[in-house]
């Protein structure tokens, strides 16, 4: 079993323990994902990058890892197959000779 | 090698590819990550959740990954073992027999 | 004085005596919103919209203005100058005949 | 009548023009909250704060303001009165004296 399916698989099992299978649905749970995120954020807030705590990107960023494998899930979306599409998809998107070293979006590009 | 560390190493070498490793200080990719999210969130809103636009899910939720595969990375995080450690810290804290059908927060418990 | 400009005031003063204005920089301030606005969010998380707790709203929604009237003062921004622009430009973006009772966003019109 | 209250007049006429009252219940009102403080962030991403766009503030700040206002007045809150209070009680919570210079969270001090 892949590395993926065996984390969400531990997810499922530990939510389904709970019986909070009910609380998510697709909405609420891409909500869950931008508190979590945010909590994440708040590791950096009125701090320079190198500032910031390990341990709370630690637990937060795992908290997001959690909700975004279960929305995955919930959706029937495979990670890898759609975070290899968008790879290509900006590999179009964004021509190397035309985007290397700035910030800009492509629709500034 | 394992399909994290693929994916990561993708997303690595289409950064790399840009030279856009400069922007990509972890407080910036939290940034990111909080703002994909919303991307995301925006698929549900003033919708039932299962009005959302999977096409639409799948591209944010896509960013989503990519960014907190990259912080994870720019951090030195393995994916695998601060997502086991969080269910298993959460298995602690949120005791199967006391929240069992509740959504209720551990300090409500 | 303008409700407004008073509300600024005092949050200005609070900020000065505590000498926090040197954290105070655009970029933090926007991310101090965007976490305030997702702490906002988690008293609706897994719960319908009235089930909310009616408390955590207002001391949540409290936060966001503050931030916001603080970011507005820091970019020299009038905010009811810029709110009534704001619904001018989307009195043309989205006329009234095209959207009624429709939550499409205008390029979907 | 106050600034503000003018202000949310003006945000509902145009929203019952459009018959758009039935998609802001306070959930929906604070996800588009999140969302449009999320695009605000997105004029700071990758940037130096100064580097933002002014204009791309001004928009997303203005739409800040216009869901912060509906989903006040949604909820019966004045805006005044709560952000008042808020001050108040962090005066307690942050004194001056301990805080002064420090961006330490009050459970830190």
């Amino acid at each position: 079993m892949s590395e993926i399916t065996e984390l969400t698989k531990k997810l499922i099992a530990f939510r389904d323990a709970r019986d909070w299978k009910k609380f998510h649905n697709p909405k609420d749970l891409a909500v869950a994902l931008s508190i979590e995120s945010n909590e994440l954020l708040e590791a950096f807030l009125w701090k320079h990058p190198e500032e910031a705590s390990q341990e709370k990107i630690k637990e937060e960023l795992a908290d997001v890892f959690a909700y975004a494998l279960l929305l995955a899930n919930e959706c029937g979306l495979d990670v890898t197959e759609i975070v290899v599409a968008k790879i290509e998809a900006n590999n179009i998107k964004y021509p190397i000779e035309k985007v290397r070293g700035s910030a800009k979006k492509y629709y500034e590009i």
